[in-house]
């Protein structure tokens, strides 16, 4: 751990079955006016609105809706979410979703008193909140951004084609997160398996990066192994409840700061993933898996020593009698296979995009320069190329 | 992850060879009395003390000493710094040292202001603090016990005859660890190793136990492999850097809650290395580390499977062609061999200890129920002996 750094993490966690014990105790420390922040309103099919409701009433609160958050949340929602907060006068807000639901709360928190637009403020000009911000809490009901322990917040402007993160401080962490497993039993198929490579993907693209020797690559790759055993288990059977609570806590900890501490990151496969995101509205995890094969392929040879590492201690291959090189190599095959038997989508044609589409994913692609080779734009097309 | 459970740790973390710049932004946040805390002097030969010292005068803090904590903390010390904290009308305690003095600053933090007996109210009876609570930050200068982001204070009365621990809540954890690398470096040979091994059996007491799947034995088999790894450089170069940061921030997470989260533990090993430091005074790491290959070797047949994960995931034992107990033995082998490698105390007598104190120790011995095997007396007993 060559680099100096800070590590704190105020996010408080209630998880298990009774996690939503934890929302009334923290609940009685803020102010009476919640603002009650949810997605498409799925939360009102599966019971998990009327849990949170009751308990907002029985501990006094006077409740403000702000539902209707897209998977995407977009500025002008979070203008008209500046407007409801203020009538509101929220003491609170509880963001009761996935990832794009708390990310969309903690945008909200530092909007709401800044009295400027949130938009230049935080998505362009990168300006941190000076302003009064609005506490937050989450009841998570969806795997994968970990948003629910972090200060991140993505958002959208479509005028603009802008899709833009912001990672806040410590001050815009939630004060607390409600993990509860078997509350994310009714997300289908298709997007459990989707956030299980987004927090594939999350710790990857952190472990992929740097030579020195670091305590938190080997977490990463206690994390990984977790994740790519319990995945197993929960795609032939998604209501078992210990794959899915391993799951979850993996997706905390994958993107909580922890596991970045004292190294460097690549975060490329995201940014590919992202640029698809924007030609295709392909969803998030599904982007990164179908570039990510041969992205590693490609900057295999550039990191060989790391590769070798990934295969043996996360895949279980033995480096006996072989070159690092296939070593390294037998590991993304591993991968591969696993990625397959999840039943994540390998390329990027079943996603929607096309050779035409090429050039123009380029141009949206950002570079990063942490990981083992820093991409130019030839490189980026092939590698998309490869990925159709 | 199985259980219900709470994860909330609100230490603050400055790591790495500037993290000292973290000491004057945190002291500024509290007030102008500070109680500097510290053990035997040594920091005061290795400049530390004169580091802080300044700071703390940068800071325009008036600063009040407490020095003298033994390595095994005693009320009665405990009972004159409650005097010396009231006197100073104490702002804040900063301890300076290794476990013993963040563990006594922890203790003196919830008793200055108790108005009761300290060791009753907290070592004897358990209550937990009621009364105003000086908040405590540390300077790490030697690592194992992990007391710099936990809520443990362990206290020693010799009266009594009695060395108990008591856990706090997150309002006595520190609110800030200073933790350089390089403050490590003065630390005797003897103590580095048995910090090392301290680290270890609090990994290994947490991991040996339950038979549930459970992301945190994951996380804990990539700490091991982190400290193993670096206990070996760390022992031929004491100066390598990135060796002992990488034990150091293992430490921390060894024993700030997060690897127990959702399973059972086990705590067997530190009973008994307690009993042994009782009638024998030796160093904590070294009892445990004498113990360890006997109680393991015998608690084995109860918990094989975990026994041949452990030799599979952490000691790399291939288990082709093997009985689950043969890979099992060759873990724990593979574990002994690495022990003596680091320079352990592997028996009881090198400590001390001799056939006729055994009866005694087996008394002092508190047998928990958390492990693969509840032991009885006979069983400890020949545990013990086996260990002499």
């Amino acid at each position: 751990m060559l680099g100096n750094f800070k590590y704190y993490n105020p996010t408080k966690l209630y998880f298990g079955k009774d996690a939503m014990d934890g929302l009334g105790i923290e609940l009685s420390r803020y102010g009476k006016n919640v603002l009650l922040v949810y997605g498409g309103g799925s939360i009102k099919e599966n019971g998990i609105y009327d849990r949170v409701v009751t308990a907002l009433k029985q501990h006094g609160k006077n409740i403000f809706e702000d539902g209707g958050v897209m998977p995407n949340p977009t500025i002008e929602k979070l203008r008209e979410g500046c407007e409801r907060a203020r009538k509101a006068q929220a003491d609170f807000i509880l963001a009761v979703g996935g990832g794009s639901v708390c990310d969309y709360a903690k945008a909200l928190s530092v909007s709401v008193h800044c009295g400027e637009d949130a938009w230049q403020k935080y998505f362009i000009d990168f300006d941190e909140p000076t302003c009064e911000i609005v506490p937050v809490g989450c009841v998570l009901t969806m795997v994968g951004t970990g948003s629910e322990m972090n200060g991140g917040s993505v958002i959208t402007n479509h005028q603009q084609k802008l899709k833009i993160g912001h990672v806040f401080g410590d001050n815009v962490f939630p004060k607390f997160s409600i993990l509860n497993p078997e509350f994310t039993y009714s997300v289908p198929r298709y997007q459990m398996i989707s956030g299980i490579y987004d927090i594939m993907s999350h710790i990857l693209e952190q472990y992929f990066s740097g030579r020195d020797d670091n305590t938190s690559d080997y977490l990463m790759e206690g994390l990984l192994r977790s994740l790519i055993h319990s995945a197993e288990i929960a795609v032939k059977d998604p209501r078992d409840y210990e794959a899915r609570s391993n799951i979850m806590w993996t997706a905390t900890w994958a993107l909580n700061t922890l596991v970045a501490k004292g190294k460097t990151t690549d975060w490329m496969v995201h940014m590919l993933g992202q640029a698809v995101a924007a030609h295709t509205d392909a969803t998030h995890g599904m982007t990164l898996a179908a570039v990510s094969m041969a992205y590693y392929r490609y900057v295999l040879h550039y990191g060989l020593p790391k590769f070798a590492r990934y295969a043996v201690n996360v895949w279980g291959v033995s480096p006996e009698g072989k070159t690092e090189e296939e070593t390294a190599l037998e590991g993304l095959d591993a991968m591969e296979r696993w990625m397959k038997r999840i039943g994540l989508v390998m390329n990027l044609s079943e996603l929607g995009a096309n050779r035409e589409m090429l050039d123009g994913i380029v141009q949206s692609t950002v570079i990063m320069t942490g990981g083992y080779k820093i991409l130019d734009a030839q490189e980026i097309y092939r590698i998309l190329e490869a990925s159709l």
